[in-house]
Parts: structure tokens; C-alpha cells; sequence
């Protein structure tokens, strides 16, 4: 059994270091964004691949594990999570990777504005990832739960954006496109947060046994 | 063993039932959409409630599976699939949601333009959600990689889409807003028709056992 152990504890070391990948991912996609820096661009789809090749490994060992160890109860559904949390972490590498994509559009035309609230967004974002996964290695409700609390500021954030683009707009009509590319950049933001709140319920999940999938007043403790 | 393969029946119809729920939220929310429904708006409300019920008895049955037969090599990967494709099934539901909401925020003003492009882009979508859970119940390789080709035309849709809405927004700025919401339900389509590609994609790998994703090419076969 050690070496169940053993190996549980290496996927939670697999799924740290992927999760690391992602918010760098993030972090690198929201500063070429800013800069408007296209070498920092590439970065992020070099990392992608490696984040698309981890998420086979983890999935392909998490499924070894389940065949060979054929684990009970508590390891089972650790592994389950694991699965699960390897997916939203790949589909955050996504999210980056159309942060991108937006910022490679954008930086075709003229500067349109200095943006502010999108990398606030972004680091609250960053910050998500992170407790999220210290949250499922560590078994740590408390962490957990601050994360669904973040996802409200998150939303704060994106509807002060959304505010402030539409009259962008409206003042500029000429620059509509650039501004539907930071619109979708906000929306991506939101999506990553969204991804880092599946995470946390599934580890309030695995440590207090309760779903809390589609309680949404989950959201406001 | 024969109680374990009726298991396994039972959770391929489960899949089947969810997915025909979720079908049905697609199109009944781009109904809501169209005919400015409230009534249709909340129907699809009711539906995602019986939804994420599923998503979760489902996910139960999957992992006690898991626990209380210990399949091995194929059945395991079937299992496994399973509990991804009852994700991304979640996932589209909960788009459909967003479209509803869209749906409703549009309500509140008189309409800006009758709409073409988004109810054929709702049919292609469904008609991939449907393939796909039919080519997962059969093994129909064919039928996936059908599913790879509509995703092209989706997107081809949602280019249309977005070059008409910008037009528009520069010809009517007022109009912003709802352009807007509009944009965000073809992004909605889009996404629904993404995750039926990566169950397609699944269903390649559950029976090819060559895994196709992070593999664009296969996009264009």
C-alpha cells in the first residue's frame, strides 16, 4: 500500500505543477495583453502544449491508478476529482490561449485605452487557481470556500467592464471591433474564474462529502 | 458479470436521456430567443434543474461503478468517458442557460433585428449533440468524426455572425447593448458545439484508443 501511497501523492504533485503551468499561462497571456507583446504571446502557446501533454499524462495515470489499485471510498474519489480538476485546468490553458488570440488582434491596430480593471481581473483570476489547488492538496475548507468568494469579485469586475466598453463604443463606433476583442478578454477572465470555483466545490466535495454543485448560495457564505 | 454490463447499459441510457434534455434546452432556448418567450425562458430554467439532477446521479453511478466492480482496460475507459461526457452535457446546459438569460435581457427592449444566422447555428448544434451521444452508444467512428466536420461549420456561422453585429453596431449605436447580448449567444452556440466535439473526440479515443486531442488536424479530415 506505500506505494498507492506514493503514487496518489505524485498526482497531487502533477496536478500542482500543472496548475502552476496554468496561472502562468494566465499571468503571460494578460501581460502581452498589456504590452502588447508578441514574443510573450508565443510563450504562452509554447506553454499550452505543455499543459496539453501534462493533462494526458495525469489522465492516463489517474486511470492506471483506478485499474491497478482499484482503490475504495475516500482514494476513489480523490482520484474521480483528480480527473475532473486535470480537465478544468486544461480548459484555463484554452481560456489563456484565446487571451491570445484577442491580444494578437488587438495589437494590429493603434492602442484603443489604457486597460486597468482586465489585469485586476486577471490577478484575482491568478490568485484562484492557485488557493484552489493549495485548497484540494491541502484538504482545506476554509481556503476553499474563499475562492467562491473571489468569484464575486470577479463578476464585480466584469460588469464594471462591460459597463465602461459598451460606452466606449458608443463614443467610437470605428473602434467596436477592438473593443468586442477586450469584451471577450473579460469574459475569458470570467471562465477561468468560473473553472477555479468548479474546483473548489469539487474540494469542498471531497473533504466534507456534500455536493455543492448547483447550490448557488453557496456563493454568498 | 451480466449485472455489471446491464450496469453499464443503464449508464449509456442515463447519457442518452441527459443528452435528449439538453438537446431539447438548446433548442428550446433559442425558441425563447426568437419568439421573445418568456414562458419557452423558463421552461429552460425548469430543465436545467432536472439537468444538473442527472449530472450528479450519473456521476454517482459512474464512480460506485468504479468502486464496487473494479472494472478493468475497456470498461474503465468507458467509465471514465462517461463521467466526462456527463460534464461537458452539464456544461451545455448550463449554456443554454446563459443563452435564456440573453434571451430575457433582449426582451426587455423592442426588437432590433429578425435573426437567421443564430436558429440554423442552434440546429447544427443540436444535431452535434445528438451524433455524439449516438456515436458513443454505438462505437459509430463515422458518426464522430461527422460530428469534427459541423464543428467547422459552426464557426464558419458564428464569423458571419460577428461581421453582421459590428456593421450593425457601428450603423446603430444605440442599439449596442442587444448587439451585444447577440454576439454573446452565438459565443454560447459555439462553446455547446465545442463540447460536443470533445465528446466526439472521446468517443475516437474510447474506440480507436489513439488519442485525438490537442490534435487540430483532425479538424480538418
Amino acid at each position: 500500500m506505500r506505494h498507492f501511497v506514493q503514487e496518489l501523492d505524485e498526482l497531487r504533485q502533477q496536478l500542482l505543477t500543472m496548475s502552476g503551468l496554468v496561472e502562468s499561462g494566465i499571468y503571460t497571456s494578460v501581460q502581452a495583453l498589456v504590452r502588447r507583446d508578441r514574443e510573450l504571446a508565443q510563450q504562452v502557446l509554447k506553454n499550452e502544449a505543455r499543459i496539453n501533454q501534462m493533462e494526458i499524462e495525469i489522465d492516463d495515470m489517474a486511470v492506471s491508478l483506478l485499474a491497478l489499485q482499484q482503490p475504495m471510498a475516500a482514494d476513489l474519489r480523490l482520484i474521480t476529482s483528480a480527473i475532473k480538476i486535470n480537465n478544468d485546468l486544461e480548459r484555463m490553458g484554452d481560456l489563456a490561449v484565446n487571451i491570445v488570440e484577442r491580444a494578437l488582434s488587438l495589437m494590429r491596430d493603434p492602442e484603443i485605452k489604457p486597460l486597468v480593471d482586465i489585469p485586476r481581473m486577471a490577478s484575482l483570476a491568478e490568485d484562484m487557481v492557485r488557493k484552489t489547488l493549495d485548497a484540494f492538496v491541502k484538504k482545506d475548507i476554509e481556503l476553499a470556500r474563499s475562492v467562491l468568494v473571489s468569484d464575486d469579485a470577479v463578476d464585480g469586475l466584469r460588469d464594471a467592464i462591460y459597463l465602461e466598453l459598451i460606452r466606449f463604443m458608443q463614443d467610437r463606433p470605428e473602434a467596436i471591433p477592438q473593443a468586442i476583442d477586450l469584451l471577450f478578454v473579460a469574459r475569458n477572465l470570467e471562465r477561468i474564474a468560473d473553472h477555479a470555483t468548479n474546483i473548489a466545490e469539487d474540494v469542498l466535495f471531497l473533504v466534507q462529502g456534500v455536493d455543492v454543485r448547483h447550490h448557488a448560495e453557496v456563493h454568498n457564505t
